[in-house]
């Protein structure tokens, strides 16, 4: 099925391929490459030089092959020289910077945030409200919870003894924060409401407000001891102190949660979470 | 006002937006996008596929948006699949490697080199004769002056307290040097002529010609004791050892100096430095 | 001498220069720069924006030079976005990521494969069969050996004393394995079949079979003694344990090995090693 919605914009240079749905509002900016089996959902923007729906390694024997369908949805923005593959689903609000790179068989919610030159391996499982600044890898099998930031150069690995096939991923639980340039051991779990410093190498499970840093990483506080840069005040658990990006923004955490639906929470991957 | 210099090259596929300014021997190479207000002085080259004056996020919401000017000083080279803002001030003799990004509001000096991947996250202020090597990551808000080396994969951070919204960028004062991969903490400063050395994660602000490693970085020697690794001869002060690139070139650092005015020296933000 | 074999593509949107070869079955994707004077043999595929044959610094003076050959081997795949400069002799079965830079004047080997936005910075030596991952950093005068693993956002490094212009390359012996982020100094050689963990910064040479971590980096173990992640079984030498993509695929290494003659060894650089 092809089907072009309503004020959809193409602009010069870009190649479209077969089976393409683009919903009302689209906008594609110069040179873009959409492959076969691509949905872009309304009001979404694909940036200059884009490749989206990328072939997969199939492609290449015999440069033909039916491309996994991927989807992205409404109202999102890529930013040139992303290049987003085949057989992944993008919930709505999906935000890239420039020259990202998603690898195929993801899975990722919505108002998520990618930035420039991040690179997602493929087969991860990324939540809702996840934001992944500048220059991020995340490692194959990677589940990435919502509410969870990621900052730049921060690496999820997955090969527990390299050079191997049986790859066990990173889990980074809700609410918990990675800083830059922190690297995570394979198969680590990162707790809710934590922080991983920046350059720490995390070798161990982190657990939930547990603060991580050094290398080996090591708990050298409570998230919850950690003031302000600025003032005496507590800062973390961040959901308390910070609301941009977020969909309490304008009301508390607390007065957010309390209106939810028990399947919002799920959806969320927050139902079993007591917050104090 | 739209103008063309002499000798102009514009090749195919480049898309040329409005009130574009070439100067005399402005060459674009292939499938370049130049957006509005875009002004490129004499004698620059732009790589193949380059975006030239990038939108901001203002121009997502509707598709349209007053550009910010930006300008590229002359005899400039930007290598292929760099991406430039609008709203940028860029000096002459100003150069990048591929793929580089550099968002907006930054104001950049004269002679500066930023090498590929690197990726200049807006509101900085670079000095002049400043050299950044590949897939360098420099934080809103970063200060960066002249006469300073900053090697592969370092990052200057800004979020004191992540995630937040009141950054605080740090300061790399001139001569200093960041070596490879070492990250800087938000509101550091790096002394005038220091060493931060590879992997370093930087917490405390680095005193004048300091040597910092680690992590967390401590103060480990003084650049003054550092030894060539090819013979027994002192390295450092930098300035005293290493000539290319820089405007002393063919002299000693001293004889050019003592040949500065005033405005020069403060032009360059060293007119405070008492050089020993 | 311009040639194209037989069922050669050359998609929508390519530029091609003087004196390109394309051998039988070379597949070019949409909008590729081809420049003069490059060859690619038979069976290999070009992605989408790809540019071969980059220019050197010579071209920027007066947008002319004699851009040195390059040639790209039979049967390789190189990705999407990727640069590839010329004067660079690369061997077959080559695979590249995407937006992945490879400088001019390294000579690469056979069945290499480099990940998403890697940059070898050129006057490299790399082997045959050699696996980088994702975003790695080779600095020029590195001599990669044959069978060795390079992993996400490690950095091998070639200034003693930065900034300066005598550079020493770092060395990486046959069979090692160098993990996530690590950090290697100028001139550093990593033993045959060590391992150099995530996060380390690697300061002195690195023994055969060594398991070196931390920073700085120190001889923690023997490869020999780590256990799998999974089972109480060894898996070093990882060549005694891991076959894919490797010549020996459906065999055991001794087979292999056995199986060679003198001068497949001394091409491979394993002809004076003592397998144990």
């Amino acid at each position: 099925m092809e089907y072009r919605g309503k004020n959809v914009t193409i602009s010069e240079g870009c190649r479209i391929g077969e089976n393409v749905v683009l919903e009302d509002n689209v906008y594609i900016d110069y040179n873009c490459i959409i492959r076969d089996n691509v949905t872009i959902k309304e009001g979404t923007t694909i940036g200059a030089n884009c490749i989206i729906g990328e072939y997969t390694a199939d492609w290449f024997a015999e440069h033909k092959s039916e491309n996994a369908p991927l989807t992205i949805g409404k109202n999102s923005i890529i930013r040139s020289g992303s290049i987003i593959y085949s057989g992944n689903q993008i919930g709505d609000n999906f935000q890239t910077g420039h020259q990202v790179t998603i690898r195929e068989k993801s899975i990722i919610g919505n108002n998520v945030s990618v930035g420039t030159l991040s690179d997602i391996q493929g087969n991860c499982h990324i939540g809702s409200y996840v934001r992944m600044h500048s220059n991020v890898h995340i490692g194959q099998l990677s589940q990435v919870d919502s509410f969870t930031w990621i900052y730049p150069y921060v690496v999820l690995t997955n090969d527990p003894t390299p050079p191997s096939d049986r790859f066990v991923g990173v889990h980074v639980k809700p609410f918990a924060v990675v800083a830059t340039g922190a690297l995570v051991m394979p198969g680590i779990e990162i707790g809710q409401d934590s922080l991983v410093a920046a350059g720490a190498i995390v070798t161990k499970n982190v657990d939930d407000y547990a603060v991580v840093a050094g290398n080996p990483g090591k708990k050298i506080s409570d998230v919850r001891n950690i003031k302000s840069h600025f003032s005496d005040e507590s800062v973390y658990p961040w959901r308390e102190h910070f609301e941009n990006y977020m969909p309490w923004l304008g009301k508390t955490f607390g007065e957010w949660y309390t209106g939810l639906s028990d399947e919002e929470k799920k959806d969320l991957n927050i139902e079993n979470i007591a917050f104090e």
